[in-house]
């Protein structure tokens, strides 16, 4: 059978998503405990690859298994077997065909900035410390011009694998929670980096130091703008989009 | 002079707030730190000692230092000597007799529940994991019987230092916030483990498990009641009250 899981995990210890010989990631590390629990030898696709750093709330994969455990037990026995850093939330039976990565419809990624003068011990791995007035209303202004269908090129890293730089960006929330203040980036697919280096704009927006106007024209000339590429340990991946019917077991 | 300072701790790895020997506690990475800024011996008064795990949000701390650092520059120059899970939030000058420890009038601690069927791997060492639903009505209710001055014997563990368990129970707020559920407790003052101990009771009048009138009639019989002392990771100071003559210089 084909199983759904969402998992999610604190990247601070590990080096991103994506399996390396050497160094412990989050599929790794999930590969590990799938092969405690099930004995077989368990290929999981996962949504997106995730750097070292960044976390996941609700982060799903699938793979396929010939396990009789009741789908629905695999998420809670599997978590006997996974470090308290990675944690499996929920698990389903889904449609044969259905793949985590390939079917996804779009995703939800949350950077969150404490503002605060001084750095925070509770927060230090989990925030991104902003020192400076932030003007929400500029923000809010800048994120507006980045809605709608656009070639990214100019929001990504080189190295990116993705071969289609056009995204539909859905939509781009600025909440304020006390001394946080959170993007809520949607968009239809992220280029690499492009979640960071989003957030990276709309906190120059904040400081008065780059406009709509100009995040359209890097838009339309497709030239990297000179907002940085902000740190991994603000950045989660809240959600990931599916269409009902490639879930669902004919 | 003499400095209030306050900081911030991730109690996670530390054994505690007071100072010990041979293990790394928050007192100790003070004064260490301290001592590197000022170049002298620095005799700290906290104002609460902590448990392993137990974190501070904006805890205060006193002492004296001949340095002519400008008080509010003391906190910004520590943090330089401070480790990452340790950080001065501020620092002012204050009356020569001032003490962080004895001039408190009373203290805000949090107890931060997440309530989720599975671990979640983000808020491990930062909320106490509830699985079944909670009853927030009849935690309330329960949280009121504990309202006024009382002797507070019941909810203590053996071991406290403090020769007076009578305490001024001023307020317990039972505050939603999405999955977590977060009790603020604010008392005159608090015995060994009473924070710790009034939560694991609230917890357990949540679940149906005890009432508002068993909870009186522990208070009258001072007799330790059945509720656990809930586990350390769940707890932070929130804040320490003074009176504001007290802190004037003159």
């Amino acid at each position: 059978m084909n199983i759904l899981l969402y998992i999610e995990y604190d990247g601070t210890h590990f080096h991103g998503y994506q399996r390396q010989k050497e160094e412990r990631t989050v599929q790794g590390e999930l590969e590990k405990a799938l092969f405690h629990l099930l004995k077989e030898d368990i290929n999981i696709s996962g949504s997106s690859r995730t750097d070292a750093g960044v976390h996941a709330k609700f982060y799903p994969v699938t793979f396929r298994t010939k396990s009789s455990i009741p789908p629905a037990k695999i998420a809670v026995a599997l978590n006997q077997y996974l470090p308290e850093d990675l944690k499996a939330q929920s698990s389903i039976e889904v449609a044969e065909e259905f793949n985590a990565r390939f079917h996804a419809r779009g995703k939800t990624y949350a950077y969150r900035f404490l503002r605060r003068s001084q750095p925070s011990a509770l927060h230090r791995n989990y925030a991104y410390l902003v020192r400076n007035e932030l003007d929400l209303r500029l923000m809010q202004e800048a994120a507006d011009a980045f809605i709608g269908v656009h070639d990214f090129t100019g929001f990504r890293s080189v190295g990116s694998s993705d071969p289609n730089p056009v995204k539909d960006m859905r939509k781009i929330i600025v909440s304020e929670e006390g001394e946080f203040l959170t993007l809520y980036i949607t968009a239809s697919g992220f280029l690499y980096n492009m979640a960071r280096i989003i957030a990276g704009t709309l906190l120059d927006a904040g400081l008065g130091r780059v406009s709509g106007e100009e995040i359209r024209q890097i838009l339309e000339t497709k030239e990297r703008g000179k907002s940085m590429v902000l740190p991994p340990w603000g950045l989660y991946l809240e959600k990931v989009y599916y269409d009902e019917e490639d879930l669902l077991i004919e």
